[in-house]
């Protein structure tokens, strides 16, 4: 597995704060405090429910920490790492007041990215064969781009560009605005800082044919079959990266990848994985 | 259909803007600026390609709106309305540019809450000869709490807390710490103001038997059978309002409702629905 | 007394961080700035100068510690405690500087929630007599909710609603714009979550009978008379929660607990409760 | 009266969007969306209950336009007037719904601060037949300084230092700490931006008279007896400003301004100020 | 001149509001409140006082209006347009008070960014002959780096980076710890998204012959002699960008870009920049 | 060197965060990442690459920590030192990752603020001879004001107004709009706290004479000849503090100050001041 960025603590402890406030509200835990008795601890396991690829651990061990930082999170496995069902992902112990109301953000945080880092892996395994690169999209949930574009790369994958910003990628709808695809990668060419790509998206083999002779950086084939995907690796010969998009499932992507591809970038990991079943089990000490 | 709630407009700027900043980044969209051409304009119809609920139309508006407040908006749907495959939902007129830039933003956040809409509405439809409500949980996605349960509400659902502060439901663990689900149960009507209602989490009917001597106002059974949960609601015989959770699919769900309970939960409607595939399609103008 | 609750550490530290910056402005504590030697240190009490209940010595003690964490802030007394005038609240050490630029917060802060708490008491004081409960409303300085009602924990009241979203409070412009009480009562039972209340004010007994035909859970009696009260108790019998509100002073309070009701409501615990005077006595050292 | 500054949009849209934010919670107004009718309208009037000045007016009617700005709000009275008990302060019609989500934040503010306003004008009223000016303290609500002072400014008060960062006033505290008051003004004097005035809180007449020869602006005579404050007074005969504060009460106040001081301070109107008692009577339309 | 990007209305709103906040302080616009009688109204001119490439008309406008909607501002120039000594820029006319509280905010943007817009310019001039172009670098003035950035497209200038994420800039550090030149490319493109270009900075023609042995898509010849930099562009012969830095000043950098080189680095245009004379004449109306 | 004030942590913590967010963006150092070998530690020397005076130190240190906690940062030097070009400033040690992310921030402050310093402290080393002050002015780079500032003390000099709220400055445009030069103070005075001075700007010795009439705190004398300066000095005589701006250079500075002004202001200190050359010198280890 390729090494994984770190985190910053700023975005991890943002976010946890954010997410806290939003359970917590204006009155706290009412139920921790009416029924846990002054003083009780609590010894817990993390445990996974379901097979999956783990990504988040530190957003739950900020979670727990912010309320409490007595309390002792020990990390069983590291983002990234596969676990079956019944794994145990951390311990901790501590306060059982704060572990109990930090348990349902930390869990939040760890079932929805190891969910992504989940889907990821699956289609990451169907294509090892191949060198194809699963790579994400901008499909994400507001305000978890990052943290969901880690979970990609926990789960295997590669990230495209995380915003608007940091690439040009020319779609069907800028070609038609500009008036052709070669205008629009020249003019692209010409606006781009020199460091920045362009990537243009073609939705068939002339129109693949008609922006190679400018020179993309990149191309993207949206939606074309496999058949016409495999031409236009050939046709493209190594003179850009090309990337398939569309109709990407776990039954299709192997085929896709087969074609030659370099890249094969899906919405689905990010906005319609399943969270991974991940739940706290407590044990009084 | 019942009446949906307005979600505040302070809440849907919020959202929007701080999703455009995420995908803005510091530089703006350098696609559209590049290929571009100065005072382009674009005609477009948000199109959904599979059939589903919508959720969260005035997010997709404001999103356009606040990168160009010129951009006419016209929904041709409202939000929990069933829409079919190739159905418009909305139809906007612009600047290209705008459009353009604020395009993603619009669809993830319509998608996403299309995605928990229909997915509710799939249970909803299931238990629809009974009395049965299905019901959220705190099994949100960060930071987007207040939206997913406006869309649980869009899908026909109802909602069920909102955070830790605003009802008592005391769990396996609350009891495990507090010396039985009776101390439990005693503790939090002595300590909860008189606004607050009581929830208790048994796990079998014996514990539901002993919870029920000391009147809770809602009784949560937790992975119980079919069988079980039939008994349960013959044993509380009204006197409290009964929720069913666990095991909670689209296969199961009309037999848990079969048993009479009154609401039946399910944490997979907001951490696990796939989104509704909603596109925007240009033409040019 | 009744265990307190805990005052999250984002919370307090949130609110202190605020209140310094609005107090430092840009240029900072210019006086000790020109006037304090470097390296002087200060050893100081912050005293009671009247006898109250103390509330917020927490925010005291977080105000010094922002400024300058190595400060020895040493609590004598709990929040909820009641002191005698010159009573040392706290005693403290630590740079001049820091101790002086930070007093005026620590003092805002305490000397206001004290003062919350010395009022809630004294209403609490007239009532012990009786079964009935202090409770606050959202009367409440804009941004200080969550602490006020915190204080009036301290001085031994009961808290009703946080807010607008988590009970159902049915008032007399409610019942005017739906209807009508048995109309209004209805519509929020079927709308209202499992999980929440609905309270509903009358003004006289009549609308008390009318709103007892379809359960409520509580009823606030609002600016009833001493008699009618005792009355509506009866009425009541058992039924529901029993609010009384309007007119409550330090004079009128026994006499309407002596009612029966559950509950008396008073705003002015929180919007008019004088600050309780304390003081920080430094020493140099 | 004097003219009064114009409050920033920007600050009185923060405040209210922050009030509304505390009042609202995740779930909005619960109330109001489970018993008011689709499309019913309200009107309503702001009354006194009582007499007093009022403050604030532009906070109630941004609380009202901030939910809804189709709200119409008709201020009937200027800041800064004093309104007898049944006034009208300002008519409002608009949605009911938003009419009353908003009310008690617009209230809030209102009552508060005409409360400020009121206490401060009480004090005013008893010092006309002298050219003493009531001041206020930094012994403010954390959070409400600004609009605070304003209210101050509403009830014919005059303001102090906004902040520890606007102005210099060497406290006994300072003075202990550099050795004296002498040493102290001559720090300040030596440290001081040309643009800053020094003001010295002295304890007695022998302090007074060494303050008087090293210049301050200002001198604060904290806690002394009428008599030497008249003294004090004669010994200064105008070489600086001389404030008074420390027991200052209705009954005191007058007393104290017939000793030929220019101030009298007071934390009294700003930190223990009773809210004025102002409703919303609501009729429907 | 190229067609320039459009700033978000919310950055700009953003950094107007929260330079009048930094400027207004919790007491507003005093001298303004005390001199100016109420109703003044002012008519006035920006006007250059100095020759100069404009930058930041937009922000300068957001100021007035941001404190009041009424002042019409009607800019004279466009941004990128260079005007002499006299000119003037915009003329305004609304309330004094508000014209005149937000002058100086106004002021502090446009001629910050016309400062950085006119040394772009400058440089710009000097090597129009030639094919180069100059850019910038990420040594901003902190929290300005969009606006400074936008400031050297309004001269003539290119953006480099706008940040650490949005490209591979290999500089001598990460060289000498990742074990070489080579080394450190290679492991910049096996870890890169597809869309991200890797430039290395070297330091002599050694380096640079090593890298170009493993394909940089740039390079960055750093503080190398006229007469290197001259064959370093022979050795590269076209395979990659070559961009110069060091020692750029109005003086060296018309040689520099004989070179052939097809990028010049500048931090002094937006580190160093004098600002550009702009002020406001008001006359009475 | 006069004592400097302490920069709060909270301004600096808030500053560099804010600062690495905007270099840091989404994905954080992609060349790090890309690079640097896990494990690696670098050691680094901040050096000053030019002669000048140093301003900021704490914030260095602080972007630094704020990415990693175990960075040794140890200060060779204190603000408000003048440092030889190749001295240097401080020596760090740490995580090579952590180190080369905030090396950019951390100069940015560094540069910008010493180049303040340096600036401030050229002109204050051409008036040593004389009593007058060096002041800087509110022609800041907006959101750095209370940073330059403290850099504008690190260089010797002195601060005017930090902001609008603080003091009165009554400008011609002021005068204008309020009938006249005695108006203009005559209002302010009156209108005036009792702790805020009242200065007045006039163009000539006639307008001087006429304000000397009511008796303002300081007198600015804008835009005037040596020859008047030295009139207005003489005419003044003490009554006020007397303040020149306009035409301040190096160059012309010493003769300003020998004309017997109290304080000469430039807002070239701030808005044009070049950075000072500091860079990061990192061996590994």
């Amino acid at each position: 597995m390729k090494d994984l960025p770190v985190l910053s603590s700023t975005l991890i402890n943002d976010a946890v704060r954010a997410a806290l406030s939003e359970d917590l509200g204006r009155a706290g835990d009412i139920t921790s405090a009416a029924t846990i008795p002054a003083g009780a601890r609590a010894t817990a396991d993390l445990v996974a429910r379901k097979r999956g690829v783990i990504a988040g651990i530190d957003l739950a061990a900020a979670a727990f920490r912010e309320l409490d930082p007595t309390i002792r999170f020990d990390a069983k496995v590291a983002d990234g790492s596969t676990v079956e069902a019944g794994a145990i992902v951390a311990k901790l112990e501590g306060p059982a007041h704060a572990v109990l109301s930090a348990e349902r953000v930390a869990l939040n945080y760890l079932c929805h990215l190891s969910g992504v880092a989940t889907a990821t892996a699956a289609l990451v395994a169907r294509v090892a064969h191949t060198h194809a690169r699963i790579v994400d999209t901008r499909k994400t949930t507001p305000g978890m781009r990052t943290l969901e574009k880690y979970a990609v790369l926990c789960g295997g994958g590669f990230n495209h560009r995380f915003g608007l910003d940091d690439a040009i990628l020319i779609k069907d709808n800028h070609i038609a605005v500009s008036g052709g695809v070669i205008a629009a990668i020249e003019r692209a060419k010409a606006a781009a800082s020199h460091m920045v790509k362009v990537e243009v998206e073609v939705g068939n083999l002339d129109q693949l044919a008609e922006a190679m002779t400018v020179g993309p950086d990149a191309v993207l084939l949206d939606n074309m079959s496999v058949e016409d995907t495999r031409t236009a690796v050939r046709l493209v010969a190594g003179r850009a990266v090309v990337e398939a998009s569309g109709n990407v499932t776990l039954d299709t992507v192997a085929a896709i990848a087969d074609t030659g591809v370099d890249l094969i970038s899906s919405g689905w990991i990010t906005h319609s994985a399943p969270a991974l079943d991940i739940a706290l089990d407590v044990e009084t000490s």
